[in-house]
């Protein structure tokens, strides 16, 4: 899989309607109404609020175990059922960055179980992370995560359960945005 | 320290002169005089034949052992009687960027030696890594060397001994380009 530039577009339109914006720490970003989902090289909306950029890339930390079972559970984007999303933007401190491979593994997964814990909210919450730090955007991370209307409480467990690591320590800014889709693309 | 971006741009201006351009594997570059190398959101200069970019990351493979022998060791760039640089973009294969950290790592240092053979090299050899693949750029990587007219010789067995490795079965394009500045900057 080579490496995918997502533009995330806030504005007047897109297929996904935003309910709220919260700024979990520190600076929120602007409210805006509709989010526009651009892959590759797609031309901008006209009207737009924001935009954030990421990009798809090599997997970072899973080993080939973990590997093998989050490709056995989980499911791809663009489920018709999958009408709830959530798009948070994350921007880790200079400490974590300074870390070691090995040391981040450490915090990231042996202490913080950030692939096992996830692995149980699968295939229910479909999940794609883009990376944002080496383009110079203002998050590290997007993580974007589509569910169906009825997997609403598991997903506020996960993103509770990872909030409470020792990985967020090292988180210095989080918006937590979530949107629904009126109709299928 | 935050990613930087670097801009090398080949074409009639910048102050290292290049001597040859040769195709390692793969396709070459075009061949053009001069390169400029441009820190952050540099203005190009005006009459370009190409331009690859990269940007300054994190460390992914050190560990924290081979980390603080590197700092010992390493010197700066820009160091008056460097007057010598090579610039060696590649591209590495998908099948590389398909294994998991633990198998590159595994690769990259524990067969191949990429670190423990660099470290011989020091600080004779200064040397910075760009990274391009997540930035959409042909090569996945441009390392940038300088070196002093004296150290030439050890750095031709440095890239010879790294053309050796069994990580080099992965890379699929490489250019080497070597250059001398004609003054101080």
């Amino acid at each position: 899989m080579k490496p995918l530039i997502v533009v995330f577009a806030g504005g007047t339109s897109g297929p996904w309607r935003i309910q709220r914006i919260d700024a979990v720490i520190g600076e929120s970003l602007p409210v805006t109404e509709r989010l526009a989902v651009l892959e590759g090289e797609s031309r901008l909306p006209v009207e737009v609020d924001w935009v954030l950029r990421g990009v798809t890339s090599n997997e970072r930390y899973v080993n080939g175990a973990e590997r093998a079972t989050l490709t056995d559970r989980q499911a791809g984007l663009g489920r018709p059922e999958a009408r709830c999303a959530a798009l948070i933007p994350i921007k880790k401190s200079e400490t974590w960055w300074e870390f070691t491979q090995e040391t981040r593994r450490g915090i990231f997964e042996e202490r913080s179980r950030h692939i096992a814990t996830s692995l149980h909210y699968l295939p229910a919450v479909a999940r794609r992370l883009h990376h944002g730090r080496d383009l110079g955007e203002p998050f590290d991370f997007l993580t974007w995560f589509e569910y169906a209307p009825a997997h609403a409480e598991a997903f506020e467990e996960l993103v509770g359960k990872l909030r409470e690591t020792e990985e967020w320590a090292y988180v210095e800014r989080e918006v937590d945005i979530r949107l629904v889709r009126d109709s299928h693309p």
